[in-house]
């Protein structure tokens, strides 16, 4: 131990975040690589490592270091790495070990068994598995509850969303559903009559791939610090120096592995734009899953949504992919609201649905109202009021479609159209900065421009400042949802 | 901590086990899939693991444990396992965890280095960075040495080759030096006049690797528990039930990327037939480097060596490559006795020659009578005096050619000829149980009989007999390098 309690804990916080890297690690691998021979190996040992990594964040010690060490701290941003091990350490101590490891292992041995059950559409095998992972994830919510005097939901939240609560969200998705049910009904009538260009051929996957790559270069993205996969649930994984992002391919189908590429870059530069100068640290870390949806959600609706980027776009999908398609007809293409069964997939209008869908759920799983087996209906009642689509029997593209709930991330979904919102609130504080709208920016080829503001104002802060004051600070402004409605109506309604 | 010592053990153990997991997989994606941007985290949480590993395999309770747990043993395997354990507290008790960390670090950091500085043949760029790597290994062979009571060099062989020490080595490859230079000559003497197939040609690299899928498969390789990928060096590692082995391609000669499939087939199989029962127990393990290089130079040398495995090999060559070689032309091509650079190219006539040369190298380093910087003239020097090869200023293929110094794995190179040893012993020993030379037992399409023997004899035992024991067990013999001249004078000189 150093004289100083917080180069100590900057060096034990170092520890942790190497151990934390063979997990990410583990994670990419399993997805990417892994023989399904490798699954219950791979299962036990990532059960063991969190067991570890969460002995680490608890260590006894800790709680009167960071006491020292607060008294020590020189400036805001120390204070700040402080705050987040203090976070950390809270979080974790209100879980028992034993529980980590449990939760895990059910985790993995679901996820490991979905993706085979998932294609076979094969509910009654997966159900005991989920119902296990379920099971524990309402113990890890009991317990977080008790610890931190919060609701078991909202501990859930807390761990992907710090600082958010249900209370707050049943109001904001609660805004989200006066208005966004009668502009999806506007949009499918306006959109009735257009003709779009179709997009179903053979495109081979190597095509798409380099296409991928390109449009990733284009985008920003340095592959001497990553890589591009496939699996079947696209994700950006790795670690800051070495990002980890896949995609999956349709051949009859550029466009979904495409969008993937995009979505997953917009994580992959929030995590190459971290602080170099916190690596390692609490503080350097991204803020929150919010805020990384909010980078990828930008990227792919903010930016490839706009006609000026798909003018980027278009002569490269044309030239590895032999088509001749027009920024205008992409730009029809990509506006199209078409309510469908897959979240992934899904337009950015219709994509909220999803969402509350899932946040009701949640909700309902963790206190107990909604049981496993009763999902499925309840998915197929709720995507008929919201989306008007029929799910019965089909599992897998109803819920079993999602690899969250199998590793027992319950509470992540609402990250997703709260990262739209704050993606939406960033464009327009971006174009009020620059003085110029993000379509003006890129058809003076200012792409760089906007990739500066976004490492300006969110990639390099780590997590030094909390969710609210970086949204405040990137925009002036407290997070709010009315830019994504404002967004959605000037896109969709040209209003 | 259970009522019985033993069960205590076990579960330690298989924690230990669950972090070396990690431990292959960050070794496996490093040689395999990871950006050079990730290097430098990758060597630092590597360094952190081992370190992890190293203090679990030093637990202060062990000791006692280990003595209450004896005095329990119910049977020879479970004493065995205990065996296993305490070697193991033995060897990580010998070195402070700071200098594991340490070795480990530089280690990672020039393997990482060496990858793009051999290919530039950047001996004064690798220089320093090995000559880092070999003071640390140094002061852990003192450090072995005080705390073990044998020489420096002991008990680096000792890490990979239990109970193998450098007297013995010294007599055993003494007696090879007696023959095998002579050996040589008369080889390249009787094969001066012969023609041998010209195997050069545009072989591309789906192809060639579509030819070594279907050659694991006819050698039994499970592609639910493994996987082959490409590295610039050669090896297998992973995991029993995820071994993942790598090849390399040079698209105008495919038989050295086949060979090596075959090889580190035969290293794989030994992984995937190591005891289900034993697993994550020390017990478990295969038992020494040796004995991991006897199954594959069988795989390699004594089976595909063989015209009657050529037979089933040259179908399949012909069918994805195009080709129309016999087995007869095969076997000409493949027995070509040829001094090279090389080690891993090498024929197995040749072969010893760059392990001698390696073994003199290496007992020099560690005793301090060869410094790093005077490495390239002992390497062309023995070359020369060994294979008749001049390296001067080719660092590339000549001391920068092997992965296992940049990583201080000094004391592992005796195993490949040990291991070629070995294989031979087992042949023999195999023919005359089953009654019937390997050829005809390839003739009569008994390939898997072959393997059942292997898997009975070695793969199944893991480390529950000691390496003496297992070798006379298997052939009712103690080792000995005879078999080998037998083999390599019946195959080479028709004697
Ligand atoms: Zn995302
Ligand atoms: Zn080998």
């Amino acid at each position: 131990m150093s004289a100083s309690a917080y180069d100590g804990l900057c060096r034990h916080f170092q520890q942790i975040a190497h151990f934390e890297h063979f997990s990410a690690l583990g994670d990419w691998d399993q997805a990417t690589m892994m023989p399904v021979g490798g699954g219950e190996a791979r299962s036990e040992a990532m059960a063991t490592l969190a067991g570890h990594i969460h002995a680490l964040k608890t260590a006894p010690w800790l709680a009167e270091a960071l006491d020292k060490a607060r008294a020590e701290a020189q400036n805001d941003d120390e204070r700040a790495n402080l705050r987040e091990m203090a976070h950390q350490y809270r979080q974790a101590t209100a879980v028992p070990q034993s529980l980590v490891e449990a939760k895990t292992l059910a985790g993995y041995r679901c996820e490991n068994a979905w993706r085979e059950q998932r294609r076979a559409n094969d509910w009654q095998g997966f159900k005991p598995k989920l119902e296990e992972v379920i099971r524990l994830t309402r113990e890890e919510a009991q317990c977080r509850s008790q610890a931190l005097g919060m609701t078991p939901y909202d501990t859930l939240l807390d761990k992907f969303e710090p600082g958010v609560t249900q209370a707050m969200l049943d109001n904001t998705f609660g805004e989200l559903k006066n208005w966004l049910p009668e502009l999806i009904a506007e949009v499918t009538d306006l959109q009735l009559g257009q003709a779009v260009p179709q997009l179903s051929g053979h495109y081979p996957i190597p095509a798409q791939e380099a296409l991928g790559r390109e449009v990733m270069t284009l985008l920003g993205f340095d592959f001497n610090q990553g890589r591009l996969d496939v699996s079947n649930h696209p994700f950006c994984g790795g670690v800051p120096g070495d990002v980890r992002l896949t995609t999956r391919y349709d051949s009859n189908n550029f466009s979904s592995a495409l969008m993937g590429v995009i979505h997953e870059t917009g994580h992959a530069r929030y995590e190459q734009g971290l602080p170099k100068a916190w690596r390692g640290q609490p503080g350097g870390l991204a803020r929150s899953m919010g805020l990384h949806e909010s980078q990828s959600l930008f990227f792919e609706m903010q930016l490839a949504g706009s006609e000026a980027f798909l003018g980027l776009l278009s002569p490269l999908i044309n030239r590895h992919l032999g088509l001749q398609l027009s920024a205008e007809g992409l730009a029809r293409i990509y506006s199209r609201v078409n309510p469908g069964l897959i979240r992934v997939d899904a337009d950015e209008v219709t994509y909220p649905c999803h969402i509350l869908l899932r946040y009701e759920a949640e909700k309902a799983m963790v206190n107990g109202s909604l049981e496993v087996a009763d999902l499925p209906d309840f998915w197929s009642t709720q995507m008929q009021t919201l989306l008007g689509i029929n799910t019965d029997g089909n599992y897998r593209d109803g819920c079993m479609q999602d690899i969250h709930w199998t590793l027992g991330e319950l509470g992540y979904f609402p990250s997703y159209t709260l990262g739209a919102m704050v993606a939406s609130q960033l464009r327009y504080a971006l174009e009020a900065e620059l003085d110029s709208s993000l379509d003006s920016l890129l058809e003076q080829g200012r792409l760089a421009d906007v990739f500066a503001w976004l490492e300006r104002n969110i990639w390099s802060r780590g997590s030094l400042l909390q969710t609210d004051d970086l949204i405040q600070a990137a925009t002036g402004k407290p997070l709010s949802g009315r830019y994504l409605e404002r967004h959605l109506r000037s896109r969709y309604l040209g209003e």
